[in-house]
């Protein structure tokens, strides 16, 4: 009797639990359906990420005087060598385990903007196939780097101490460290000097190229949280990029008596830059103050640093990603330690130190090879590697 | 023995709820996590939204001669001013409850576009920093509004009877008619008398900006909507802006002999602002005639009203928002009284007519106030504000 | 008493399944909702074509000298009039069922974009009204071919035994192939040597076309697959993308001696293309070879066949249609019989087949009944139908 009531309720069990399951397939949703669901909104994320990377970072580089179709060129070589080698390497897991495919696909493509980031350091004074060469030899830098920071690689920092969530250290002053450690390799004094005009008509493609960033920057930095923590962190990001915007006017107008457009263009940005390493735990007020520090650092960089108002700019950094994606992301990397109770201060800085490190080092040796197929005294134009006929 | 059944049955209930729950976070997906989808869908719909206020009305806005810098920087000034202010606002709960995290951003997100159709009048007459006086002093007088007629402020009209799903009164009409407001307040007639001219070398910019507008109108509309109600108001919006686009085309035909690019831009978008108070209720026909009809009104606004043809503008409404927003919205919000079966036609006159007074009347008054700051005669062009060299 | 327990049993299992039930709705998430969140992700993908559609397409086309106001407002007009008219004869049955409501929003884009294509192969010899008529005409000869190969209309090929997911064939191979039915029954051999010149100051607009097509392309192969193969599905196409994008530039260098920015805007693209049919079902090493593979056959008929750089184009097709859309999209009918494993070769080559057939006849006879409204030697330039100053 005891064992017929023991059959009786597991039979109704199983047909209960068939029951809900089948109501929910009913609707076409099954429960593995919702993790798909998960999944397919970090797809979404991960479109919006490819949006910043070909129509982002490539109009954002248009400002270069006869140089628009190699930057834009060189910004789909870049992506398209960046993505399918960090996929092939995350397949052979020689730098750890990197989750599932969307996972994988979306560090792919941060890979691809700290990539870019690299490129436009020396935008202009490479060609073609170095882009392509460049692009090769950086993706495992950057995945090593990646691989000890965020996943105790070679055992040195605990998953999880060091906090980057958005990649302000790993990914944007990774990819501007490594490009000037390529441009101090390859660069002579006298090459330095030669001057990189800038093309003002071309302010209103930079200004399409920035405001493409800002609007899914968002996205960037939210592509892998938690779904709980997606809005919170969106809005965060608006509001260090609204910070950062503002005082951006209000310092280029003050710095430089006008206003530079390529200000505008550029310093807006270093608020998602600097937010990105507390993206997910910084308070609203936080984060506009995280903003507001890091656009007036970024503006303060373009203004008396680097001065394109002077005919032409005169350092090796052609777009002056020390002072977008240098400065501003190693401020956000150490704003973490004030931001986030209990944070391990050790790892943390630990995270920052190795990243300057090997990004400086493995920037110089690739500058290095590069060299190797060639060098240029004068940045290239346009016409000498494509059909132009204006 | 009958309560040792009691007790092995709640016993069995929990289990099989836990089961159950067990079986769906097996997958990463609890339920909290459901309620995280369905805002990240939002999430998702509050990035197409920006993409419209910095894309698709900073370009739309950039035929301007001269002046291109000058209305990309301000519509980046003043969404950077809007959101915060509107989120803050928010927080102190001066004007309701604003809703969940990412309700608020959208809503802030509305105001951000109110006010730059509000600037879209009055574009070349303003310099940098009086934009963001504008948007200071705006953000206030929309949030005012929008709890008198959404949100039951001074009790005047019950909330959910006043019908704007999509914002055709509250969000384009309240913005046309507070431009036209400060206009009024800061031009004389000598003033308005002074041409803006157009730059048609910028017309692709123009469409481009149009483009993306029309592109991401659908999630504008369905952004707050119930998850059932998103597609069919998505393709209703699509319909309303194919209809308008299409007549666009035979009245630009027919009222100017040629094709006038202009037109195109922005009467074709004229579907999406009135489809706005019924965009979730319409039927497809219904949406498909009001595209048609407020497609009409615009392009005949634009092409008898205001002619750019005539060697510039001759009125003060700089990219002519009251044809694009203003009586489009209005015809909106009015064709909800046909489309909604059992409307509280009160209500609807109501918050129409409410929205007309506090919006010409507020911006009259800030008006006022920012000619305190200053005013010019001769439009603004990019060289006063910003370094070029072109 | 037995009765009794099986009431109780009943209750309380009517009770568990509410409780549940009421556990999911208390987080404003019914298993209704789940359908319509399952829902909302396709209108993601619906939002990310119709950026393809204007942006996408529209850009890609403003190469032409002197016709970009043209190009952009045909895109405008063709997309108003093809989405709606698909809309309402998917509902009226007559070439089958459609499924829901954002089924048929996505596969009315599907038929815009065919459309689209069509429309590249005769940009500059159609005036507006007569791009109006091609849509119109087009839509039901495409949902003709639709309803015969996908949904065994006419009995002809069972459903599901042709494989198109992405729409090699029906969609692009049969945009093309209808394209150069139209230009073959519209042009005299004196017409196809008329020159139409490009225009090299429209590359950096033609190149944001292009970028747009390869951001959303995941989302267009994606849009209806099983929310379980979204995310294998995106890869397959990024990773097909970046295949012939790195091909199309090594083989623009090596067939023209410098790079083409048309061929890169352009080639880059066929491996979206030609990863159609097989884009949820092949492996990420199938993608990338089906990448390589398309995009070096696209760029070879560019460089060889349709060569721009000899001042202007001498043949019928202005975009190059064939070469991006044509043989890429044969050649990614054809990679199904390789690549999915037993696949109904009959079926997919009578899909490949029949579609050929439908096209260039339907195309033929649309091109007769166009020049009955009139046709031109010389190519249409925008000032003949538009307001230009410039």
């Amino acid at each position: 009797m005891d064992n017929l009531k023991i059959i009786l309720k597991t039979g109704f069990a199983l047909l209960l639990f068939m029951l809900v399951g089948n109501h929910l397939q009913a609707q076409g949703v099954s429960s593995d359906t919702l993790a798909a669901l998960a999944d397919g909104q970090k797809y979404d994320r991960a479109i919006h990420i490819m949006a910043m990377l070909l129509l982002g970072f490539g109009f954002l580089m248009v400002f270069v005087r006869k140089y628009g179709r190699s930057a834009l060129t060189a910004t789909f070589l870049l992506v398209s060598i960046a993505i399918p080698v960090y996929i092939f390497l995350a397949g052979t897991g020689a730098f750890g385990n990197k989750g599932s495919e969307i996972d994988t696909l979306i560090l792919s493509e941060f890979a691809a903007a700290s990539l870019l980031i690299t490129a436009g350091a020396v935008l202009g004074r490479l060609k073609m196939p170095q882009y392509l060469l460049l692009g090769l030899l950086f993706v495992p830098a950057y995945m090593f780097n990646e691989w000890i920071t965020l996943d105790n690689g070679l055992g040195l920092i605990n998953a999880g101490s060091f906090i980057d969530t958005g990649g302000s250290i790993i990914i944007h002053s990774f990819g501007a460290l490594f490009g000037l450690g390529v441009a101090l390799s390859m660069t002579t004094k006298k090459e330095s000097a030669t001057e990189i005009e800038s093309d003002f008509t071309g302010d209103r493609f930079s200004l399409l190229g920035s405001m493409v960033l800002w609007i899914f920057w968002p996205s960037f930095c939210a592509a892998l949280v938690l779904p709980s923590e997606v809005v919170h962190t969106a809005i965060n990001v608006v509001l260090a990029l609204s910070g950062a915007t503002l005082i951006t006017y209000f310092f280029t107008t003050l710095l430089r008596g006008k206003i530079e457009a390529a200000d505008i263009a550029n310093a807006s940005l270093a608020g998602g830059v600097a937010i990105g390493s507390v993206c997910n735990s910084a308070s609203y007020s936080e984060a506009i103050i995280i903003g507001v520090v890091a656009g007036a650092l970024s503006v303060t960089g373009f203004a008396l640093v680097q001065s394109r108002l002077q005919k032409g700019l005169k350092i090796i950094d052609t777009c002056g990603v020390s002072n977008l994606h240098g400065i501003p992301g190693l401020f956000g990397g150490l704003a973490a330690l004030v931001v986030i109770k209990g944070i391990d201060a050790g790892a943390q800085l630990s995270g920052i130190g190795i990243t300057i490190v090997i990004s400086v080092i493995a920037g110089w040796i690739v500058g290095k090879i590069i060299s190797v197929t060639g060098r240029r005294r004068i940045p290239y134009i346009d016409s000498e590697e494509f059909t132009v006929d204006d």
